[in-house]
């Protein structure tokens, strides 16, 4: 989310944002020099801290104590890294947000293990929590998103899979850790159950919209914007909203098989996205995008007024219009 | 532990344990029937469920409820079946009990996640328990056992190490989780401080002393009795508490440089093994394993008398004893 940080917001909860910040770092300290190492490099090779900032917004809508939703921001940060050293063991990516990943440094037993530390420290920050409500959906949750991530290798290089398919996927993968974030945040701050309600779906409506534009940039964008090959997705063999509009076109299938084949060329790499941006799939993926946006907008709207309610409007207004 | 299931002890908890053995099998169900069938087939693979029973026995020292001691079994079966499937991705092993590994019949990825999946089905199993210190034990148990995951990678192949080293490395990988799972089948059961203690302990001796058992029987015992090569541990890089009275021999070195360089013939195999057994180290080993039997039942003699006290002593009786 880049520029995210520009948003005003940052200036209404700098302070318990760097609080925050400070705990992570501190929560990942290990005896073993190569976990802490490890650790270090995943955070400080920055991300979005978008999960610990809507559990302090979500917080806002409680009689919060700070200490406490630290404990959840800190944790939800941290299911989030684990996931991320583990994905590049699946992926075998050797660079993340510039940086050798763990497992390029080390190697992919390093990493599995680091990533389970990771996982292990998100469970002893948030089991300082006395709420077993917070427990049993940060479980649920974590149990959704290993389920989707097996169901995202299922369907790899699948090409008979619908919309349907793609958006429970989207949800295991981005959505459920938004939402959970949000509802966590709610739940440990002692919000009332409708806003705990209305702040979960936020966060669930605002993470379907992330990704889809997150699935666009990867087409849309350049090489050198993403960090990576335009159109990884595709040559992963996922199969995004984008590619699902496009995909049965008669002219469309030679790439895709190339692309799953491994064997497309620069070439072909560059028409094969300028036929996607060019065939009316991005502006269908986006009017999709657009739809769960006004959907978070609206659970936002019945939630009493306040700065992170504002806020929570200004993240919405960033995803609808992010370029990069 | 084979023939455990032939101690009397089975005839008195049959029942409850029968019933944790049922919602253990119901707790790995999934959507994905990838993971349902990977889940199922570790569960089937048998193993001894000396954690169920480490826990359903020391719920025995409190008022407990069966229903809230077989979540926290659950849970502790499901941690250490994730650990498994995680090991065998690490070791590349295609066989475990006879049976292929997760890992060898579908592939690492799906053995990685399948982990995660059983990892966060034990929280979900355990999130339904309302006591804090239950979800900080576990979140710390499993820290620990990660941290040693990662020491035990560091110290693969390195030849100067410490007798201690060796202790706190099988501390973290078996002594922890046995002495854990008392613990926590004792909080969760209400039992009072002192014999949550005691149990605690005895649980930590105890799996040290089934750890060296294990480790002397890896240079003991025959291919046929332990399904893999004998001298495994030492062909894999891990120097284990016989191999570290050993090590040192000059006419040692050899054999484990050779071991260490994965070219070992068979006959220098045999002959390894016929040198580590005649040089006394198998006597020190098991003076070592002896000494903390010993400090298991004296944790023990302190319990009230009941059935489960009668069946730790059965337990520990059988770690002096096993031959397989």
């Amino acid at each position: 989310m880049g520029k995210l940080q520009a948003l005003s917001l940052y200036a209404d909860f700098r302070k318990d944002l760097n609080y925050i910040e400070k705990e992570l770092e501190r929560s990942v300290d290990s005896a073993s020099p190569i976990i802490r190492q490890a650790s270090l490099q995943l955070l400080h090779a920055g991300g979005k801290r978008i999960r610990p900032i809507f559990v302090l917004l979500a917080s806002e809508f409680g009689p919060h104590s700070l200490e406490d939703i630290t404990k959840v921001a800190v944790s939800l940060e941290l299911v989030h890294m684990a996931s991320l050293v583990h994905d590049d063991v699946i992926d075998n990516s050797d660079m993340r947000r510039g940086l050798e990943t763990v497992k390029a440094k080390w190697d992919n037993r390093i990493a599995m293990y680091a990533g389970d530390y990771i996982f292990s420290r998100a469970l002893h920050s948030i089991g300082e929590i006395e709420l077993p409500a917070v427990h049993q959906l940060l479980a649920k949750t974590m149990l959704e998103i290993c389920e989707g991530e097996i169901i995202q290798i299922e369907h790899q290089r699948v090409a008979n899979q619908t919309i349907r398919d793609y958006l429970r996927r989207i949800k295991r993968k981005t959505a459920l850790l938004l939402s959970s974030s949000c509802e966590l945040g709610a739940l440990a701050s002692g919000a009332d159950a409708t806003n705990v309600r209305k702040l979960s779906r936020f966060g669930y409506f605002a993470g379907m919209s992330f990704q889809i534009t997150d699935d666009i940039l990867d087409i849309t964008s350049t090489d050198k914007e993403l960090g990576k090959p335009a159109g990884s997705d595709l040559l992963n063999g996922h199969l995004t909203l984008p590619i699902l509009y496009v995909k049965d076109d008669p002219e469309f299938l030679p790439y895709m098989e190339r692309a799953f084949a491994q064997t497309l060329t620069e070439t072909e790499r560059s028409a094969m996205l300028s036929y996607i941006c060019n065939s009316g799939a991005i502006e269908k993926a986006e009017a999709v995008s657009d739809l769960y946006l006004q959907k978070a907008l609206k659970e936002i709207s019945g939630l009493p007024d306040s700065k992170a309610k504002k806020a929570f409007r200004q993240i919405a207004a960033f995803i609808g219009q992010r370029k990069y």
